[in-house]
């Protein structure tokens, strides 16, 4: 045994409070549209694994999809399961091998439960792990009172953020991956799309040393949002001055990089347009379906460098978003904006259906807002 | 002035060979198609300039574009102009201030003059300057007995190369850039079109240590010609099953990068597909009008990278072409199918046009074949 | 469970060819000079990991430390414990929730076993992860029958490589490691010291695109390997010559890196004056005792990097190793010169211990050479 | 000529304002110690230069060795010659072919003279050109009413940022380039020495994304000037317990990276000692002898990476520093400790001699504080 390991038998391996056999839980019970709140038993937690008691738990537009029943939902989940994949617990149990957490421990988790022996996974690109299992949509998530997760899954989070803002790590970190994918340090950067990622970006971007964050958007409501995150320049998108805009407010340089959140063929489109040459797009909202590009134009003749997105890295990002949230320099806050009960599922997806909301938090059964 | 440069005075400024005052050149005469041979003047060698006597001259697809008077040459050529940005030639004279080099040496050329101000310029990215200039398109060109260059743009030939060779660094240079826009060493590589670029990167590729190069094109004369070049596999494009014979080469693995030199949707898409997660496609090829990809299936959810590419990096892409030249671990004479007096500019074009050959170089008047 | 996983139920966990209850092993028995050759229990195959049967395993220069009980060996060995971090075997027996590696498939191992939650590991450093045990040093190893490994150091061995190479991937993979930490395509690199890494990196630096490979060492012995791993230049460093060889190799430019093997301050000193400004020096040779360096002149002035090197990527260096290999791009055999009888471990250590081997290969009982 | 630059016939290329024939300049004058105020010609603006009426000038602790005619002085300077190598100026006068820049401009200056055609120039590293020249060293600098340098050289300071932040861009350069040579965004970083550069780079590092910045010296006065430019932790490296501090502000993770500004032996070890595994050390600081590590411990067991740093990458780092400054994030004033007049030169020299200041600013005769 690793001496340096602290000895398993001198830690509890389980909390001393009494727990629940079963719990509530918010389950996509069966092949259609809504959510059923359920009596459902309380997970095992097998070796390797963490059980945690759920503090606080975020919702994603994935979660809407799958609400709705759309079309990516109805090839991927396979009913019944327990939904959300952005939260985090205190750690109750840990299960046979697991020697570095301990019970009692604040952790927030990355979603993706990944192969490591795929060729991503063995060459450093574990988020793009060709047998990814994610957390609340292939396998039991955290909108519950309790969820077991891999201990490799779990992060400690910085002890000095509010509990909403460990909610949502793994969304932050989706932000982070984006803006880290290029040069960050002293660039003039675009958000465009300014949903909550979007708006973790504006506040990513400036944290991490960009010198201005200029954010777009055609809502009202989010435009109002990246202005409370601190985006430098916040442009209508729907006046179609992005590319003069950005020329502007970089003296004529263009922008050294996009952090696309949109998935929208204009925001992209006109994102490469106001690009230097040289500059990068990272890629990370999802376009609805396949669109074009003036690849000439927009990208050969520039020597552009799109990079596509997704996940975290495994755990890079992880540990530049620690830092950036230990060191008080990033505060996002401005784009949590609604803290209700898990129980009202149904209101919050609703709300983000409306485009009425940044992020939402939800508060699981028993605990305190 | 600087102790280690050698002084000027005690070296001659011009070759003490006889200089005539016209020469031949083939000329974009006039706006509309062809070009014509015409005696004109022996271009005067301006400060920082060098005077090439042009001892071979290649002939690259741009140069058809011009001779058939496309859109593009209709908004970019101003004739009259004389053409040619592939060559190579001997220094006849040396401009005001030229020390770096001496008369009589073999040089070949960037073919890219650009401003040294712009932010491209002044962040590393010469060959995405705002502000180019390009021999044979802007400014007269190598098609022609004698031309000059800023000597900025001159490199020492390796001494060993055959000099057909040495006249088409430019274009070999354009595969390096793109080779040499990822990870090479230990990898497996696709090239997508087997034209002379295409041709060059498939040596490129194999001298800069990829494991594996499988070529793709739909012209069997071509894959004849990636054939000789050493590519590991060849691939008709045309019967469909490109990924499934990269997947097959790769053990399962995918494509660890492609290199992108024919602007067809289709190889794109498929140079996509076959990737690994977290590969990357270094597009250089020209689409002859836009196109959309399946973003979210191509490259989001496998965390690709497409690097635009443009030009050669000024001037890392000809130190790298030179080692590999100079080492002899690079040849590309299989690719090089014509050598032919630049008198027969017309029947050059004509081959090129009818995809009959593979790089085709001039010999001008004066020079014995 | 996941359904792309093959059911473990169809494959058979374990080998049917029946097993002794013990095994011969090379041990180091007790604090002092030397190794015993015992009967020891064949090690029980754990959850996630495997049980090889050794089918051959490399000597390396950490057992000659350890045979001669070293001030190192004091420090770090806890016997008994079975020796031999370089090997090859076959799977006999798959411990619980393996499901990647089938019975019967010939892997070679990573020897660091890592905690994958120090800040290293957790940032793409498992390699230089806090808490390493490695195989053979801190646990028992793979000079025996047979040897339990994690599965996720396990590395299935390409089809088309001699046992024997795949015996030796692990050091192989230090001069992958090394070559790899900086550019090699097309780059005039010096291999410094040609023990067997040395001479494994002379051969990953060809096959990985390198330009040209020069190679200095002290030992006729060693050069002779060197030229027979096909370097383009030889240099014997006692004759100090080492700088203005490696100049006129280059045409004058320096070499771009330095791989060093040696750990010796003059190896290190002359890497550095002979690198062109901005190049790099990967540095695996470890120094007997602490040396000095004239900063300012070899490194600060010139704008050098240094890059500290050990172990290999966890587990870029393998996929890159493998690309390599199984191309047939990377033929080691000439670095191979002795393969002998594991029960003859004390006559390997004395040919190492002389300088009058490449790498040595031990054959385990009951297989045959 | 190409069509986007302005015409330069009708731009003037001469200031109207009346210029002298002779202009007061601090000259070094003969071989020892000290400077001299002399009259001396006014310089030419020759092919490709900017003569530049000179607002402010920094001083340097090269200027410290030059003056006290130390033994690198002896080797490198020839007088006469007018000193001065940080500063900022209005163009009077542009030169034959300099069309880039306006008459009346306010530029900042790279004193770097560099060759363009060496292998570092071409190889986009031109800060370690072989054949540079510097100005106010090699040749005639900044120290006086005007100055000459060449076109490419000057940088169009941000419109927003005061006379004498725009002196000392150079310096500033320096601090911009050590912090890029690595990761920054969310990094927990330490500057070792905290003279005028390292002051700036704890600004710097903070600007461009650190999460925390720890400065370490042993003065207490620069220790406060550190303070005043907001690093998280100021460290007394006379209590010997940097490496513990570090550690615990990292919560035990160690630092990401050193910017090394000292060229202290002990500073060095410690900075090395305190990085986490796999962090980089970036090497600025000159030492004034040779000293010895142990690289084992420090370098290789750790993974680390070394950079060596000398001036500005060119001109990258002047790219980055603009963007820095223009935007407001970065605020060097705390730095600059004295502005005095030219004519103050050896008071300004003592001051530095005595380590009484931060960064000192000279104002030339004839322009006002």
């Amino acid at each position: 045994m690793h001496p340096s390991t602290p000895a398993t038998t001198e830690t509890p391996r389980t909390s001393t409070r009494t727990r629940a056999r079963t719990m509530r839980a918010v389950v996509k019970a069966s092949a259609g549209p809504g959510v059923e709140i359920q009596d459902v038993p309380v997970p095992t937690c097998g070796p390797g694994q963490l059980l945690l008691k759920v503090k606080r738990a975020g919702v994603c537009g994935t979660d809407l999809h799958i609400h709705r029943w759309d079309r990516w939902s109805q090839g991927r989940i396979r009913p019944p399961v327990t939904l959300g994949h952005e939260f985090v617990g205190e750690i109750m149990e840990r299960g046979e091998g697991v020697t570095e957490f301990q019970v009692g421990e604040r952790v927030s988790c990355e979603s993706h439960i990944v192969c490591n022996h795929c060729i991503a996974c063995r060459t450093g690109n574990g988020h793009v792990c060709e047998n990814t299992r994610i957390l609340g949509v292939d396998v039991n998530g955290g909108f519950a009172e309790y969820v077991a997760v891999p201990a490799v899954n779990a992060w400690r989070a910085p002890a000095n953020i509010p509990i909403e803002v460990a909610a949502v790590m793994e969304p932050l970190g989706n932000a982070v991956h984006t803006a880290f994918s290029g040069a960050i340090s002293g660039c003039n950067l675009a958000v465009t799309g300014c949903g909550p990622i979007g708006l973790f970006a504006i506040g990513v971007a400036r944290a991490a040393g960009a010198a201005r964050v200029i954010a777009s958007d055609v809502s009202p409501y989010r435009l109002e949002l990246a202005r409370e995150m601190k985006a430098d320049v916040v442009v209508d998108a729907s006046r179609g001055d992005f590319v003069e805009r950005c020329q502007e407010l970089t003296e004529g340089a263009g922008l050294d990089g996009v952090l696309e959140m949109s998935g929208n063929p204009s925001a992209v489109r006109d994102g490469l347009a106001a690009l230097r040459s040289g500059g990068r797009l990272s890629f990370l909202g999802l376009p609805t379906e396949p669109f074009d590009l003036d690849w000439n134009r927009l990208v050969i003749f520039k020597g552009i460098t799109i990079h596509g997105i997704i996940g975290r890295r495994m755990y890079e990002t992880w540990y530049q978003m620690h830092n950036l949230l230990s060191s008080g320099r990033l505060d996002i806050r401005p784009a949590i904006t609604h803290v209700m009960p898990m129980e009202k599922i149904d209101e919050a997806i609703a709300l983000l259906g409306a485009g009425k909301a940044g992020k939402v938090v939800l508060v699981p059964w028993g605990e305190e807002a």
